[in-house]
C-alpha cells in the first residue's frame, strides 16, 4: 500500500462567511488526529501554520509527550505524538515528504462539500492499494480548505456522508472516519 | 432501522491503572459527538455524570448553543446540540429512552479491548436493520467502561481496529468511526 501522509492546515482556510483566515492550533486536534494516524498506519501527520507562536506551541505539546513529563506518564500518547511534525505551509510539507519518501506525494484534498469531480472512497482505496507514490491527505480547519489549496490538489475526495443531510463533522471526527474508510477492515 | 441512542459515561470508568474514577466532562466531547450523532441520525446523545457541577456545566454549554448567543452564531451547531441530554447515571438514561421510545433499549457496550463474546460490526449492523427495539451504545471516558457497566450490557461490540496494533483512539474518534461503520454508506 502507498505511504499515507496527513496535513492539517490552519491557513489559508475559510471562516463561516467564506473569508480567508488563519485558525488557531488546538491541542485536541493534535492529540486526536495523531492517535487516529497511529491506529491507521499514517507515516506522518503535519500540523501546518504560518504563525510562529503557534508552531512553537505545537512543538511544545509534542515535546511534552515525547521527552517531557508526558513521555513517562502515557506511553501510548508518546507513540502517537511521535508521528507529528510542524510545518509553515503546504510547500514545507511537500519538501518534507519528498525528503522522507524520495518522491513528491499525490495531493488529495478533503472537503465537506460535494463536487462533480470528487473521487469516491472505494476508488481512492483501490488507488492506494496499487500506488507506489506517497499520498497526502489535506484537511482544513475552520470552514475548510481555501479555493487556493483545493486547486493545488491532484484529487478531491468525496465528502463523508451519513444517512442524514447534516454534514458538519468536526475535522477530528472526519479524519478518523476517512482513515477508517481508506484503511480499516471492512 | 432501530432507533439508536448514545451515552457517554464519566462514572464508573477506569483510569490508566484500572481504578474506578469519575472523569471530567469536556466541552469538546459534547460538541464532537453531538455532531457525529447528527450526521448518523442518532436519536439522542446522553452526557452522563454523577457530579452536579458538571451536569450544570453541560446544561450551560447546551443552552449557550440552543438559546444563547451560539444559537444565532452557528445554526448547524444548534442543530447538533439539540440532540444532547444530561443524565446522572445509566439508570437515568434507560428511563429517558423508555419514556421516549416506549420500550427499554438493548444495551451495547463499546470497548477498545477484544473479548471472545464481542459482536462483529457486520452483525450489529444487520441486527439494527431488523430490530424494532431501540439500541443504546455505551461509551466510556478515561480508560473505558468499568466491569460493572460492561456487565449491564446485553451485547459487547468488537473494538475498532486498523492495520496497526495501536488501539488508543480518542473516544470522540471511536464514536465517529463506530457510527460510520454501523450506518454509513459502504
Amino acid at each position: 500500500m502507498a505511504d499515507l501522509f496527513l496535513a492539517l492546515l490552519h491557513h489559508p482556510v475559510l471562516d463561516k462567511n467564506g473569508q480567508i483566515v488563519t485558525t488557531a492550533v488546538t491541542n485536541m486536534d493534535i492529540h486526536d488526529i495523531a492517535r487516529s494516524a497511529a491506529t491507521y498506519g499514517v507515516r506522518r501527520f503535519f500540523v501546518v501554520t504560518p504563525v510562529p507562536a503557534l508552531r512553537a506551541l505545537s512543538e511544545k505539546i509534542i515535546e511534552h509527550w515525547e521527552t517531557g513529563y508526558g513521555s513517562t506518564y502515557n506511553l501510548t500518547r508518546k507513540e502517537a505524538l511521535a508521528l507529528v511534525a510542524v510545518e509553515i505551509d503546504l510547500d514545507g510539507v511537500l519538501v518534507a515528504i519528498e525528503r522522507e519518501s524520495g518522491q513528491p506525494p499525490v495531493i488529495v484534498a478533503t472537503s465537506a462539500r460535494a463536487h462533480p469531480a470528487a473521487v469516491p472512497f472505494a476508488e481512492l482505496r483501490e488507488r492506494l492499494m496499487r500506488a507506489t507514490a506517497p499520498h497526502l491527505l489535506l484537511f482544513g480547519t475552520g470552514w475548510g480548505l481555501s479555493p487556493e489549496l483545493l486547486a493545488r490538489a491532484d484529487l478531491r475526495l468525496e465528502p463523508v456522508s451519513g444517512p442524514t443531510p447534516y454534514n458538519h463533522l468536526s475535522v477530528r471526527s472526519a479524519a478518523a472516519i476517512i482513515l477508517d474508510r481508506l484503511h480499516g477492515a471492512r
